[in-house]
């Protein structure tokens, strides 16, 4: 049947470590040309990147072609014992991810492990999980590379400055985020 | 703080293995009494369960307090050579889930790895994505304790068969499920 080996052909391809994390949020690691196609279906808004570097031309010219808002919150590996993700810059990147006009949105670093495990960890946070499922989530992702250093950001990462950054009158309807506190 | 000690004891529990797969679908392991308070949140239509056996009480009762449909495709584990999962219980499972009537739907068998697994794999047949990202995919949530079996069902399992048990008129409107075959 020509209509089956079409299907075939095809084929969708996620990035390596792509997944749903909430209403409108896709995480991944770096999308290269072959993934295009199946993010396009996404119907991205933006895409919020945690890479330091300047960002290639062809995803550039992918986001323009798409009218995909492009969102750099660089940051460099939390690589023990030189280096430490700046707080702000999260909760910067958590105040984007908190407003719908940005949805959908897909974030994402090099490997989609650490950078992106720690910002996912921190909104997990916000969304009033256990650490347990926290530190699970992000060691699923980070496998077999899972650093305590991360899971120690996390845990330290005082939420109250997300809120400061965030515009109420724009924030997604989460069924666990509940309000900001007062 | 008050407030912030509430928050703490509040924490919210989601199942192990617990993850968003799609739009409204979520994934994970056997739900227990703790974890209720976070499933509440989702504010779930459906509970479809894989396991053989008789649902617990406790849960029983979870389900007819919130006014959630039960779903039972009871099916053994995949433990070679003696078992197979039936293919016939795994396309009506999913047609169940093509059926936006149902969401939100919350998918577990008891771990959430393998007959889980194997039901999301056919899933992503059905939106199209690669046997690399399925496969990776199923073995991020089965690990440390993939199953080569399990894999080649989702490979072997034609989507045809599912098709022709889904109601068109209620079927979600995933970017990338596509238009049943004609």
């Amino acid at each position: 049947m020509g209509e089956e080996e079409e299907v075939f052909e095809e084929a969708l391809i996620p990035p390596e470590n792509f997944n749903m994390v909430s209403d409108y949020i896709y995480r991944s690691s770096f999308p290269k040309k072959k993934h295009f196609s199946f993010l396009k279906k996404l119907g991205l808004k933006s895409v919020l990147t945690l890479i330091l570097e300047d960002y290639p031309e062809q995803n550039m010219k992918f986001l323009e072609e798409n009218k995909i808002k492009f969102l750099q919150f660089g940051i460099a590996g939390n690589k023990e014992p030189f280096v430490q993700i700046p707080e702000n810059k999260i909760s910067a990147a958590l105040a984007a991810i908190l407003d719908r006009r940005n949805h959908p949105m897909l974030i994402h670093c090099n490997k989609g492990k650490h950078r992106t495990g720690c910002l996912i960890g921190c909104m997990r946070k916000l969304q009033h999980w256990s650490y347990t499922s926290i530190f699970d989530e992000y060691r699923r992702f980070s496998h077999p590379k899972s650093r305590s250093m991360d899971q120690q950001f996390i845990e330290l990462f005082d939420t109250r400055q997300v809120w400061e950054l965030v515009d109420k009158e724009h924030m997604p309807k989460w069924p666990t985020l509940g309000d900001p506190p007062i």
